[in-house]
């Protein structure tokens, strides 16, 4: 017997169309209907095996399901989770995958009629591809889940969601979610804007030497790789965890201000302790 | 009949040891005198076939050779260039492949005998990867090598080191010394820089938050494997090039500045407007 007979999954990219496909494969899924803003992308998805079945119409998507999976980008949460809110039962579970929190849950508790029942969840997974054509099997296998549950969150529906992102393969752990979006700034947020910033600086730097393309060799290129995803996914994080990424951008900021105060100085001995220091850090986190 | 009968090599880590390796196999090399630091370095060096005979006497290995190879940390050319000064005749071609080039051509030029016959040049193949265990074949196949010759260069001399490069697979291009230290600046070394200041960022936050490093998930790890290369050689690069670095450094910092406002001012269609111009960049790049 699945762990949920009748499944209402909103956005099938690739966290949302991934979990379809492991959650049907491992018999977690019963039936499946898709809902997205746009029939192209429901269309793949149905071909895909993502889906069942699909609708444009968010609330009879919802309606009559045992679960809820928010797989919209973080800005369009809110707003599906009032759409679908009179199709909700006291049952339902609902739950999300986004990469920010803290704002957003508060406002999808509020949109819905039983709050307790949205547990929250981010499955640490992303890369920069997107849309039903990166939905792949095995994505979560090995990775974390992050799950931020409130003071108003249900334990037992924490647990069926838990069961969910374990049945996939993923390591489960909670968090509260203003750490969440503090620890995911400084580990995912950042880095992506740092890449944005790098490969706008070297736009620029075009200008003054237009052949500065034709160089940009090993190094720049996993800045190009990280500066390649989703403009809109991304636009919305920066400006959903805009407070923890601000804090986080100030403190990087500082850093490279230290070390071209260094390189300034030419002071060699303490230049090559902070690049020593990161090199260490690298080894630290291969264990 | 090889290009140059007998080559002296000072440094036999990835680049040195690479074009040895791949010079000998297509021919272009003769015999290969070695010359470190380390007599441990050279005993790795000749049991992988870099060298046919190795010495820590840096006059003793250039005395008698048609080419010499400086393939030494950039900081250690000069210091190289005045050991071997006296050993070096006429039509001894000397060449280097450091990764800055307007500073330490002038000291190299100073240092040796005839300065007309020493073509600078970077082929741009470096990895985070070093020393002799990090020599491959192939290494240099399709990828850049710029030569930086002065108004001292012999053009004779320039064009037989190109020969050599291009026998490597390299595209050779010329680039005025200065000029090229502001494009690697743009394409590498900030992007080095900027690594290491996003892997020291995540340090400091771990003060915060102890558990940090465990979320460090995709987009963070090309930082860290850029921040893995060898501290002493990006010490010597970031010191050598600290003029246009620090340029540079600035050029992108004013950029994240303005990143930053326009995240704080939540200005989503001109936040999407760069990060959608960062993404056509890369677009462009793999052209």
């Amino acid at each position: 017997m699945p762990l949920f007979d009748k499944v209402a999954l909103f956005g099938v990219g690739l966290i949302g169309g991934s979990l379809a496909l492991d959650a049907k494969r491992k018999g977690l899924f019963g039936h499946v209907t898709a809902s997205s803003r746009h029939a192209e992308t429901l269309d793949k998805a149905l071909r895909k095996g993502i889906a069942d079945r699909t609708t444009l119409d968010a609330l009879e998507c919802a309606k009559g399901a045992d679960l809820v999976v928010l797989a919209v980008p973080v800005s369009a949460m809110e707003e599906v989770a009032k759409a679908i809110a009179p199709g909700l039962g006291e049952k339902t579970i609902i739950t999300d995958v986004g990469s920010v929190k803290g704002q957003m849950i508060r406002a999808v508790e509020r949109a819905i009629p039983y709050p307790s029942r949205f547990v929250p969840g981010h499955p640490v997974a992303g890369s920069e591809r997107f849309g039903p054509q990166a939905a792949v099997e095995g994505l979560f296998e090995g990775k974390r889940c992050v799950l931020t549950p409130t003071e108003t969150t249900d334990r037992k529906a924490l647990r069926v969601v838990q069961a969910l992102w374990e049945g996939v393969g993923m390591k489960v752990v909670e968090m509260d979610p203003v750490q969440h979006d503090w620890v995911l700034a400084a580990t995912s947020h950042l880095p992506h804007l740092v890449a944005y910033a790098m490969v706008e600086t070297v736009l620029r730097a075009r200008k003054t030497a237009p052949d500065v393309f034709d160089y940009a060799a090993g190094g720049f290129h996993d800045f190009t790789r990280i500066a390649a995803s989703s403009p809109d996914m991304w636009r919305d994080i920066f400006l959903m965890n805009s407070e923890s990424l601000n804090e986080l951008t100030e403190l990087f900021m500082s850093t490279l201000s230290e070390l071209k105060k260094i390189i300034a100085s030419h002071d060699g001995v303490e230049l090559r302790k902070m690049l020593e220091s990161a090199r260490r850090a690298k080894e630290e986190m291969k264990k």
